[in-house]
């Protein structure tokens, strides 16, 4: 049928909401919308509005429920893809969230949940840096750093469903505080938050830098654009700093080739697309660090469907069980 | 047929060949044999010494070759499983060493060869502490450092087939230098060899220990059992390196379950069987700074085949393919 070949999908994200159709046999998008998230959410408020993102989804795209084979929705944080419940998202403030039950029922398709990462993986593994390859890892760094396992064309989620965290590999023994908790994470070194944190405390020492007016001191926030702005015009600071961040990625992906030899690796997220020179400096520091022999084979790739990656990802959880089954 | 069940293993190693003959469906060795390593190896010499211990371990079990399955080794390096050439021996100081064809061709059966780490993976998978379990990561401290990761049943060998190098995740980025060439690598502090460099350092300023006498300072060597030894009478030097060696495979295991969420993780090889502390010190490490969820599901145990597992796996070599279809 050819309404098979339609799903919603939903990229939950902490500051927003953005849904759109996805044709799930070309990954083409036919219609998006976006809602803001807001904070303090309750359950009635989130169903609320992931329904109402859908809904505009669906009437930007011309149609009706009942042209679509189902949703599938990423959020950020733990969840329970068989009850379709967020466990924990700990940028969304909330906690055991059912997901799935209540948009099931009320466009009567199926609806299924899975992590940001795992969906933003799925995405690129159909329609971006992934086709074509069975065996790949693919990296998102923003403001956290996660990961995607492909292995043999199937997600490895692993023992508790939690594979792929790279963003807590220990990359320096009792090193700088994750906000995981633990001590020297890769995240603490090679995040946007940890680069963001390093500026700060660069410009609270009195450090010149063309960037001052754009960090928010307050939440202690920087826009990756931000970043790739004040690399253009040259400021020291910054780009010391992003350099350092990189090399630390870059020993992290070692790591990676090293012990899980992948064909390929996709870098994406927010400071990927920014930050030309991260990508970089990431990939000659990795093979630089590597073995020579997985180093030299492994692919190093960007990401392709940028801020896409979530939506049709998504989507394609609708399609999930038939494509894992046919690797 | 019951001739079917026996394979004999061969243990191909720097300092020794071991070879048994291995009831291939219980793990059983029924007759071994041990020949000593002659190093400046020709070609001609390394055949016949490997015949030579499968010859007596064949005449220990009763058996002739008429009533094995195959033959299978396992060598420490680099090997082309297809063509049964060992390409490179880091500590046997040959290359490109055909190994199967001579072997296969006097015998007239089967013959397979392997890399050692995942030999002795294969064996602990079947008949030691990897049965029951489907996704694990079985990680061998000696010398060196290695392992071998099994993935839904069958050994994950990755996009260069050198996939479990786990001894060269960067620990400590721009770290100490590693064999390997790259600094930092997790080999470089974990090891035997980094316990010993440690220790000769110590004797070299002059500190104290009991363990003075044990190290052959012209190799800069210490056996597995004078440091269980050292650390049993008390010895400052030895139990405070060992401390930190154990420490940083626990930062190194923590890695490994964070980005890969293994079922089980497997810790064998000679200094975990003489010293007692190093696993406990590495498992209690690898919980405390791994992620609380994947690190609390992990199971961490020991080997339970010891010295034996090179041959028994070897041995299962000639089950591979049967097995690996099998999951």
């Amino acid at each position: 049928m050819a309404s098979d070949r339609f799903a919603v999908g939903v990229d939950f994200g902490g500051t927003k909401i953005a849904a759109g159709v996805v044709n799930i046999e070309t990954g083409q998008l036919v219609g998006t919308a976006r809602k803001k998230t807001r904070t303090q959410q309750e359950q009635d408020d989130i169903t609320r509005r992931l329904i109402s993102a859908i809904d505009e989804a669906l009437q930007e795209a011309g149609m009706e429920p009942k042209h679509i084979a189902g949703i599938g929705v990423g959020a950020p944080g733990q969840v329970n893809r068989e009850k379709g419940v967020l466990l924990f998202g700990p940028n969304l403030a909330v906690s055991d969230i059912p997901i799935t039950d209540p948009i099931s029922s009320y466009y009567g398709v199926p609806c299924r949940l899975g992590n940001d990462v795992e969906v933003a993986t799925l995405g690129e593994q159909y329609f971006g840096a992934g086709r074509g390859c069975s065996n790949f890892v693919c990296v998102f760094i923003g403001t956290g750093i996660g990961s995607g396992i492909i292995h043999e064309g199937k997600q490895h989620l692993g023992a508790s469903a939690t594979a792929g965290e790279i963003g807590h590999i220990v990359l320096v023994p009792n090193g700088k505080q994750c906000g995981c908790g633990a001590f020297g994470c890769l995240e603490a070194y090679a995040s946007r938050t940890a680069i963001t944190k390093a500026i700060v405390a660069g410009l609270n020492r009195g450090q010149d830098s063309l960037i001052r007016e754009k960090v928010d001191l307050a939440k202690g926030t920087l826009r990756s654009k931000a970043i790739a702005n004040a690399i253009a015009a040259g400021d020291d600071l910054v780009t010391s700093i992003v350099t350092s961040a990189a090399q630390s990625m870059g020993a992290g992906l070692a790591t990676i080739i090293n012990f899980y030899n992948p064909t390929r690796i996709i870098l994406g997220g927010g400071v990927i697309e920014a930050v030309e020179m991260y990508f970089n400096i990431a990939e000659t520091e990795a093979r630089r660090q590597a073995l020579r022999i997985p180093g030299r084979r492994v692919e190093i790739v960007r990401a392709e469907l940028g801020d896409y990656a979530g939506i049709v990802g998504a989507a394609l959880l609708v399609r999930a069980r038939e494509l894992a089954s046919t690797p």
